[in-house]
């Protein structure tokens, strides 16, 4: 059985991504595809990173015949929008009443971090007790140089977070949060960036 | 054998990848780790996307069986310096008198295309005749919208492009073409492309 990204059967056994935040990529893939068609940002996700050990040939070229997934040192997602570099991750967090922070690698907020340091946009989008919230890069650097606690409580998601409207098309409009952030007064000539605090 | 980024060998034969840009992109992801170390740039290579077909569990955790390579939709390399959208990629042309456009497929045309029109910078860097040049996404488009020639002669290439020297720190530093076509009036407030014809 082949999936478009990596899910599959072992006999009858369907291996469990939930963890990895698949129903929620899979809303995020389908709204830039929205965004890419309509011509409003150019935003990937990168392929998974893998280490190939070992590769050959069969009758539809080159097949890989065994590989190890590998820990990504960036996030997941990243492009353009408004001229803006954007870069982001999708988490899953099946704790209702806190975002665990084991689910961005140390790698992953170290990148956060240099991305926003260079003029970049970067964020989470997190899917927490039935919402799905927009939580932004700097508000997760204030909680993680500021706090000791190794899970972001729901209450600052909430309070500094803001919830995604999950709609037809796009399926979730995250690009509006980024609007009302960074590109409220775009439209003045010189370009001046609205902090989002 | 193992390889970070899948040369393998089969049995005896080792696989020519070499129409891949190996050797190239082994100088801009040396230059890509510089730039990040020294705070430079943040700059990454996409992993190779593939569509995995089976996969199974060893005693080193989750193992992919077997995948194919997939047609990559955009460029190899992107991420973001002095504030702008970087999307480009690594080409080495095994024809010394012009670089065959079927190297850049359609795909990733179309791709460049829609990162300069969102205020991205997207270049290609080719390897020809013993030299290494910039050429600027511009210059491509130029070339391919007025030409119906399969092939970028080495002419246009001289005339368009830049040679990228070559140095120890970094291997390549290609942003330093950047910085004349792109960031000569940055340092004036209100901040304005130079357009780079």
């Amino acid at each position: 059985m082949k999936y478009p990204n990596g899910i599959k059967t072992t006999g009858n056994k369907l291996i469990n991504y939930s963890n990895r935040g698949m129903g929620l990529e899979h809303l995020i893939d389908d709204s830039n595809t929205y965004y890419l068609e309509n011509d409003i940002a150019i935003i990937y996700k990168k392929p998974t990173p893998i280490t190939i050990v070992d590769a050959s040939f069969d009758s539809h070229g080159r097949v890989i015949t065994k590989a190890y997934f590998k820990q990504p040192s960036t996030l997941d997602y990243n492009g353009i929008y408004k001229g803006r570099y954007i870069d982001f991750d999708a988490k899953e967090s099946k704790n209702k009443t806190s975002f665990p922070l084991q689910n961005l690698h140390e790698h992953q907020y170290i990148h956060m971090k240099n991305v926003i340091n260079h003029g970049g946009i970067s964020f989470l989008i997190i899917s927490i007790n039935n919402n799905i919230y927009y939580l932004d890069g700097k508000d997760i650097i204030n909680f993680i140089e500021n706090e000791t606690r190794k899970s972001i409580p729901i209450s600052y998601i909430e309070d500094h977070g803001y919830i995604i409207e999950q709609k037809i098309r796009p399926r979730l409009n995250y690009l509006y949060i980024l609007d009302l952030l960074y590109f409220k007064e775009d439209m003045y000539g010189c370009k001046k960036e609205k902090d989002n605090k």
